[in-house]
């Protein structure tokens, strides 16, 4: 153990984050070598700065014409030049206090300096490095994005369990959590992947659902469970009706115990409409961390983003940074969101009228960009491939029986069409 | 393990790469899951396409007006939509292209279609989850990039070994390589890593030397070794001198011997002067690998992307692809790359002529971005805070007696008073 992780753990083992540390998260730390010494330069270095492999000339890096061409507004410092390994400062202080302005219980001291990394996928899979070790148990809804099973059990090779996202009364299956994770854990300890707005039912769990939630995740840490809460957040804000809860589940979770590790993971990608900047972010909150066992945890982060990919891209927090610091950001924001909302209220619509596919039933949604079908009848992939082929139409299947429509793609205009195109398919395959 | 992954393993059984792969390397697929599915609608569905989790409009992706005032002259579609998880299908046959022509050995047909990675670092921590396991052998120079051991070691646990880069005579130690390789290889299997130009000495190898180098690899894959060869080419292009090989070793490396893997990192990140744009790529080549054999290995890549980071910026790689079509491109390169010959040579003669610093050592250097010296008297870290604090001059210490300067950040008009600064300073402290 090199001597600098050995100090970074000291700090952190009375704490959750030292208890469930992997045997990768007590190895890192962030070396005193080429990175920590240009940014004492960056600071220090008055005179000459030839510390870093960059080619500057007149103390700008030295742009191509036609990248500068395209970036008329901005300087190559600003597009060109490496962000530093936990994000552009600027942008880190600025999404903590949007998170903060979104999530009105989080208390500025309690929380962690959000860290940038390349989307809401790095940040999970940073996570996973940091806290899961072969054979830990890590858990996540049956009904998931495809990429959680990749992460956790094919790169992880945890012991993943699942638990039904519904209770037979159509709510958010709080019992099922608790009782998955209790039969699941490992030696004290487990890992819960929260997805909120869901991927790929649309579902977000109302107010009375999330305090459930988080008063039955709490009692947990209370009974002695390590418990390192994921809130994958990635298509937060997005909520269409009024008893749906408005914030994160990281709010009611960030000081819940001082066994319950609380990591929020969220990004610019579906709330600021830049998917392929590769901007994401992720953010620690526990009941009485300090501010040297947070500064501790992100050498802990920087190290592992230095094995991974170095940095993030500059010129993507760049233009996220000026977006979020615009005086029209949040007006603008808010209208694109309403148009999104206008598509959910057209396929509620579409719904409570329609006369045909009644063999499709809707799982229970009311945020974010999809919606799923569960087949009382037939195939999804069947289905699928039938719109696929026959009528030009792209949907996911997923287990066989699921089929997720992602209605943020289409025009309101469209969506009567769309809709009513997969209720005659699946009528046509397997009758009304 | 995963039905998908197994069928790949079979593909790659009789060939290096199956007897190379890690246990991760085994395990890792590419699903077909949304991603996949996506794709196939991305072909076919004509009318409407809901697979994707992004939010459009008019077929258009929905982007905030801040983020397009700044990329004027480029459609959503090139800057915030997803990039395919491999990369931009345009940018990875361009950048084959452009290996093919910088490496005129190199057949097309016998390398595989580049992958697009988060950076030069995203390759090199992709080709260690794919090819190391703990324990196996990593062997790369004594003077390095700091992130190797962080990669290799702290985070893969491989048996590091290491060889003086330079022979007693001062060029290349190809005895070295070879010795070290054979007395540390695990279980028949080792991971050799070379940088030219490397970081920190800016040393690059003879023709003479990667031609030898190439055959004493060749030589220990013919005895039954399987090899690895990582090649990072990261400052590839910037050769000072006529003598010096100037083409990546993957040139000799990529169908040496059934044995021999060879993989190129490289990047554009300092071929093109866009370190934070986050654009690197990874490419394989072994004798006798066969088209089927190479979409096999591209799953795998494909595979553990999807687990890392999704995918790598569209922005990033829409500019590179302009940059590298654009018609200007080569002349406005090699006027770049003059600029940081002229420094080169401007070193040069600072070197040959100077009268101070002489407990300073040079080593041997033509290329790339920095020359390092070797301290005989004083302790570079010394050196280093004294160079920082007196002179507001930054510079990197290594290893105690090592000390990189970047002449690449530095103007033509500055190195004269730069290095004559870092000379008084190192007779001020130890003596002339």
């Amino acid at each position: 153990m090199h001597p600098l992780a050995e100090e970074l753990n000291q700090r952190l083992a009375p704490t959750v984050v030292g208890r469930t540390l992997s045997r990768f998260g007590h190895r890192i730390f962030f070396p005193r070598g080429i990175v920590a010494q240009s940014a004492e330069a960056k600071k220090s270095a008055t005179t000459f700065n030839a510390t870093v492999g960059i080619a500057l000339t007149d103390g700008e890096p030295m742009i191509l014409p036609t990248i500068q061409d395209h970036l008329p507004r901005l300087s190559p410092s600003e597009t060109i030049d490496y962000a530093p390994t936990g994000g552009d400062a600027r942008l880190r202080a600025l999404w903590k206090d949007a998170i903060l302005a979104k999530n009105p219980e989080l208390e500025a001291s309690q929380i962690s300096l959000p860290s940038v990394v390349p989307g809401i996928t790095a940040g999970i899979s940073l996570a996973a490095d940091l806290f899961v070790d072969e054979g830990d148990c890590v858990v996540f809804s049956d009904l998931c994005w495809d990429n959680y099973p990749l992460i956790f059990e094919t790169r992880a090779q945890a012991k993943c369990a699942h638990f039904p996202l519904f209770s037979t009364s159509g709510g958010l299956n709080v019992d099922g959590i608790v009782k998955t994770l209790q039969k699941n854990a490992v030696n004290g300890k487990a890992v819960l992947l929260l997805n909120f707005p869901h991927n790929p039912t649309g579902y977000s769990p109302s107010t009375q659902e999330a305090h459930a939630l988080a008063k039955a995740l709490t009692a947990l840490a209370k009974d002695g469970l390590n418990l390192v809460v994921l809130c994958d957040d990635a298509y937060f804000g997005l909520f269409y009706e009024k008893d749906v809860y408005q914030h994160s589940l990281f709010n009611l979770l960030f000081r819940a115990h001082e066994n319950l590790l609380a990591v929020k993971i969220d990004g610019a990608t579906k709330e600021d409409y830049v998917w392929g900047f590769r901007v994401g972010f992720v953010t620690f909150g526990a009941k009485g961390l300090t501010e040297d066992q947070f500064s501790a945890l992100d050498q802990k982060v920087l190290g592992t983003i230095r094995t991974i990919m170095s940095s993030s891209s500059r010129v993507g927090q760049t233009l996220l940074y000026k977006e979020l610091s615009s005086l029209v950001y949040h007006g603008i924001k808010d209208k694109y969101g309403k148009v999104l909302e206008e598509r959910y209220r057209t396929v509620r619509s579409i719904l409570d009228h329609r006369k045909t596919g009644l063999s499709l039933r809707p799982l229970p949604f009311n945020s974010g960009y999809f919606m799923t079908f569960e087949l009382l009848k037939g195939n999804s992939e069947e289905l699928r491939k039938e719109l696929l082929r026959s009528e030009g139409i792209g949907t996911i299947a997923l287990q066989d029986k699921f089929l997720r429509v992602a209605f943020s793609s289409i025009d309101n205009r469209d969506l009567t069409t769309l809709f009513q195109t997969i209720f005659a398919t699946a009528d046509r395959l397997w009758g009304a």
